[in-house]
Parts: C-alpha cells; sequence; structure tokens
C-alpha cells in the first residue's frame, strides 16, 4: 500500500473544486494506493494534526467556521517535508499569491513535489523560476502547472511533449483570454455590426466573466503571464523574458486617460467615451473581410512574444470555431505543418482549473 | 543515478521515429536519470547483450543488415523482467501484431511497464483487455497507449483526466480517421461539387494515405477499434463491446459486391462502378446545408457507438475547420458543455504516432 499525502493552500472556488474531485479520485483510486488529505488552509488559518489524516469532505467548512490553527507560511516547508514514514507527499497551491509562489524552491528541496494553477512562479522574473528549475532538479521532484494555461485543456502537457520528443516549435498562436474571447466573439463578427464596445464590456461584467475592474483584463498582462509560462518552456526562448510577463510587447486595451482609474464601476462608466476607437478597428477589419481578436502569439525564430489585438480573415478557426468565452491554441511545429496541432474549449472556471491540477496529480502518483 | 531500461519490438517506420526521438530524450535527459535501450527485434531477430545497453541510433541498421539473434517472442517476458539490479523495464510494442499483444499480461506480471501505439489489445475481445487491467492492478506496472487515438494528439490523456477528476462524459464525436477525413473533405464541400468519389480514393491511395487496399479504410473497422478503445475508459460502457470494434455499429464504405476483391488494384478498378450511389449522398447533403463526413461517435446515455457516415451543416467544425487528413475529437462533458473540448490535427503520421509514445513514456519516467 503506497500513500500519498496531499496538503492544500488555499480552498477558494478552485480550491473547494479541487478537493470535490480529490474525493472522486480518492474513491476510485486502485486498491493499493491511498490517497489522503494531511494539511488544509485558507489565508486565515491551517488544519494540521501532526501529518495525520483529514476529512477533505468537511476541510473547507472548518476553515470557514474558524476552526483552523495558525501556521506561518515559511515554516510550511519544514512541517509538511518528506521523511522516511511519510515519502510522498504533494503541496498543491491553489491561490494566485507571490508569498506562496517565493516558497515552490523550499517545498521541492524538503522534498515535496509542487503543483499549482497559479501562474505567479512561472510568469515573473526569472530569478525566482530558475530557483524552481534548479530545486527540482537537484531533488528530483516536479513542479507541475498545466492548468496555469487554458484550466483544463491540454496544453503545458502538449507543448512538453512536443519539446520533449524533439519536435520544433514554430509558432504558438491562440485565444489565451476567456474573457477577451467572449469580447471579441461579440463585438467583432463577419457582419462588422453589433453593439458597442463598452456595450459588450459591460455585459461581460454583469456575467461574471471579467475581473471586479475589467482593465485588469483588456490590459492584456493575464495573456501575457501565459505567454511567458509556454515560451519559458522553449528550449530557445528559455532566457529571453527575463523579467518574464512584463518583458513581453503588450497591447493594453485600457484607454490611456482610463489608465489611473483604481474603481471598475468608474472605469466602466466612462469607457463610453472612447467607442468610437474601437469602432474604427472593428470598421478597419470588417472591409478586410475579417475580425479583430485578442491573442498571443510566440514567434520562435523571430524571438518575437507579443499580446495584441491582431486581424484574421473570416475563414480562420479563430473567427469561425471559436466561441464564448472558449480558449483555442494552435501549436505549429515541425511535424504539425502544414496544419497546426489545435486544442479548444473553457479556458477558465474552477472546475476545468480544478481539472488541470488532478491531471498533474494523477502524473505524479 | 536511477536507469530507465527500454526495449522495442518492431523497427518499422514508427520504431524508426520512436528511436530518433528517444536518442533525443535520452540526450536532453536530467544528469539524474540514464535512458539506455536493452533490447531491440523486427519480425525476424533480436539484438540483446544480457541487459547491457545498445547504441540506440544503430540498432535498426544492425537489425535490418541481419546481425540479430533469433529469440522466440514466448521467452520475453521471462528475459526482460525486472529485477533488483534492473527495477525499471519499459516495453515498448511498435507493432501491429495480435501475437505481441497477447504477451502483455505475461510482461506486465514480469514487472515490465507496457506502452504502445498498437491498437489490438484494446480494441479486440474482451479478455485480453480485462487480464491486461487485472495485470495491470495487481503488478502496479502501466500498459500505456495514447497513440493509439489521433497519434501524438492528447485524446486518450485527455479522456483519462477527465474521467479519472470525475467529470461525466455525455458524447465523444470525432473525425478519426485521416484518410476518411481527406477522402470526405476533398468530396464533400459545402458547393456539393467535386471530383467522383472513386476518383479521390484513388488519388488518396496514390498519395499514401490510404492502406494498399483502400478497403481496409472504407471498411470503417480502424475507426471502430478507436472507438473501442476510447469506451472502455469510461466506466459505465466498460463492458459494452464484448467483442471489441465488432460490437461498433459499423457502416461500411465497401460496397457489397466489392467485398470480396482481395486486390486493391481490382478495388480502385472497379470503385467506379458505384460513384453514383456516393453522388446521391453528396447531393442529398447539399440540398440540407450540410456535408458528409465519416465519423466516430460514442453517445454514453444511449450506449450508442457507431462508425458512420454522418451530415453535418457547413457551419459545423466538422465542416469548416477540418482539413487535409486531419483528425477531430469533440468532448462533450458535463463540465465542457454547451461547448466542448476540442483537439485537432494530423492523427496518423510515424513522427507523430512516435511521439504518443514519447508522451507515454515521460509519464512513467
Amino acid at each position: 500500500m503506497s500513500t500519498v499525502n496531499i496538503a492544500v493552500i488555499g480552498v477558494g472556488l478552485v480550491g473547494k473544486e479541487f478537493l470535490n474531485q480529490l474525493v472522486f479520485l480518492a474513491g476510485s483510486s486502485s486498491p493499493s494506493r491511498r490517497i489522503q488529505l494531511i494539511y488544509a488552509s485558507n489565508s486565515r488559518s491551517a488544519l494540521w494534526n501532526d501529518g495525520k489524516a483529514l476529512d477533505i469532505a468537511t476541510c473547507a467548512q472548518k476553515l470557514a467556521d474558524g476552526q483552523g490553527i495558525e501556521l506561518p507560511l515559511a515554516e510550511l516547508p519544514k512541517l509538511l517535508r518528506s521523511t522516511a514514514e511519510r515519502p510522498k507527499v504533494i503541496l498543491v497551491d491553489n491561490t494566485s499569491s507571490d508569498a506562496v509562489a517565493a516558497l515552490y524552491p523550499s517545498f521541492l528541496m524538503h522534498g515535496l513535489d509542487v503543483i499549482t494553477p497559479n501562474k505567479k512562479a512561472f510568469s515573473s522574473g526569472l530569478e525566482l523560476y530558475r530557483k524552481i528549475m534548479q530545486e527540482s532538479m537537484e531533488s528530483g521532484k516536479k513542479c507541475l502547472n498545466e492548468s496555469t494555461v487554458g484550466a483544463g485543456l491540454p496544453i503545458v502537457a502538449t507543448l512538453k511533449d512536443l519539446v520533449a520528443s524533439g519536435d520544433e516549435v514554430i509558432k504558438i498562436e491562440g485565444v489565451f483570454s476567456g474573457t477577451l474571447s467572449y469580447i471579441f466573439n461579440e463585438y467583432s463578427t463577419p457582419s462588422g455590426q453589433g453593439p458597442s464596445f463598452s456595450s459588450i464590456v459591460a455585459q461581460a461584467r454583469e456575467k461574471g466573466y471579467t475581473e471586479p475592474h475589467p482593465g485588469d483584463d483588456l490590459n492584456g498582462a493575464d495573456v501575457a503571464r501565459k505567454l511567458t509560462i509556454l515560451s519559458r518552456m522553449i528550449p530557445s526562448l528559455k532566457s529571453h523574458l527575463p523579467e518574464g510577463y512584463k518583458s513581453v510587447s503588450i497591447t493594453s486595451l485600457v484607454p490611456d486617460k482610463l489608465a489611473s482609474v483604481k474603481s471598475g464601476d468608474e472605469f466602466v462608466t466612462r469607457l463610453p467615451e472612447f467607442d468610437a476607437e474601437f469602432e474604427k478597428l472593428r470598421e478597419e477589419a470588417q472591409k478586410e473581410g475579417k475580425v479583430l481578436r485578442y491573442v498571443g502569439v510566440i514567434d520562435v525564430q523571430a524571438k518575437v512574444v507579443k499580446a495584441a489585438l491582431e486581424k484574421y480573415p473570416t475563414s480562420h478557426a479563430f473567427a469561425t470555431s471559436l466561441q464564448g468565452s472558449d480558449n483555442i491554441v494552435a501549436f505549429h511545429t515541425r511535424r504539425y505543418n502544414p496544419r497546426p496541432l489545435i486544442v479548444q474549449g473553457a479556458g477558465a472556471g474552477a472546475a476545468v482549473t480544478a481539472m488541470g491540477v488532478i491531471s498533474d496529480l494523477l502524473k505524479l502518483i
């Protein structure tokens, strides 16, 4: 009987869904393997019983009820470390915290594998990223991040397989933001007609598709983070983005005059002032028989990594087959040529994000 | 330093490409891990040096030059078995042989993991399949088959992740045969006009897209095998196809009168006699604003598994975004709903098939 010990930081939307899926996985697992939860925490407190198994189904509620204890984050790697009696420990970071990400090297050093949908460690400055790679190599432990790009869609794993098997990536091009997918699928159709840009953004916000402040989607930073994560997996681009997503060429859709608006409500109220600018872009595209899509592009040979608003012919897959808030990613490689390998589907949401985490977990156990 | 020992049966098109990719993987592998080839064989002879490492780059040529020794297949599991000095051995079956597939339970029992693009073991009668599952569970060793469906496209792994994380598969629908994809992408376009069916089949054969006898593609058996493989991964369909691909509802495109024609040349010569029948189907589809596609469908609730010629609206992804000989697979699930998770791209060819094998190998090491 081999035991897999799971420690979970973060029991918010994704964290809770992860725990649901973990209950399912533990229940359907092979009898020769036991999956147990030994630690769970939210930003205020933690459940920990000296490494003994916790009840997965009730832990989120217990934390919400304030039944946890206080445990400083910095002590976690030592507390959870892998030991002779507890050889396999997997840390799952379901937060979007920089502070937790900064601990990954220490977790790896203490013999834990790390799985996370948190983009921070992989898309910020190179220093932390390199430390993680280094510690992973030295400890033989893994730091897996499938759901940082496209949530449960097989995007990170596919790129990993392409690279590891010696294929040569020529270009990766895709719609990486569910929010911007929705906005432009609604805004820019082959007819070139439709509601104003600001009204679609307002509608998307009401549906809960945007961040509370839609500028956090429109600034392109999330797309740039995803491009950074993928770029660093491509050998020839490994060191190409020293400052992470800040090194990516980003076209922000936030009008300059609204850049300093802190309130999401105010932002949405003032956005109509800029509808004419967006309308011009839509008309231009329509005249060329094209539609607008906010895409991420990694052009390996040219070493261009950009998040930008681009025009695509109405016959292009980004125009014809993309709907709702779906992501689509096309891998153009030496082998997948002239037609790319394409992965498409919902790229955000708690259930599919948690599935990406479970997918990584399955690779480790 | 951990050593991964690889034994390869079959060094044909896929096998050679696998060895190429293995050289790459071994060279770029972490310094704490050694990947070595300890056995390689073709249908006539084998290279084996008491478990010592063979030169990967030259072994296919050595076998072609007749430098191998004779080793009966039945002795292989014992010969290659995992031992204290050689704990990790992975058997890669790059053949399409029933005889090799029949040995998988024995390989697993002797402590080997098995990886293969060979569909036989997973798509024939339930008995062998169950034995494999049983031995895998008892030994804790894996039998992985990513490239049996869609070659290097992440299809098997995606379904595995969906099921393991507790998603509920509603329907899987796709174009699973590269050959039939090409034929109908060329034959049935939104205009409803174009060359005759037989001329496209003849052309596909000349390009090397079909089997030597095109009837082996047109009979739908290959699609039915792939549907069997996927169906058996879905809990509620596990025992649904007792005779494997023969239990699938198959629409064969081989005209009855040509069913007994053994020669591929004769088949192609006589196929024009049946062009009018196909033309009728094409016209019918066109009148409905649809195109013809040869698809595989797994309808989980209705327990219908069929390989059939179906009509799709010209706005459907199978009509708009499918080109060349690409595969496309749409997973409709509780989570990926109303829009499915879609994977698309080349689903045949030695390089992408070998990549699927390498992808499995990466999961094991």
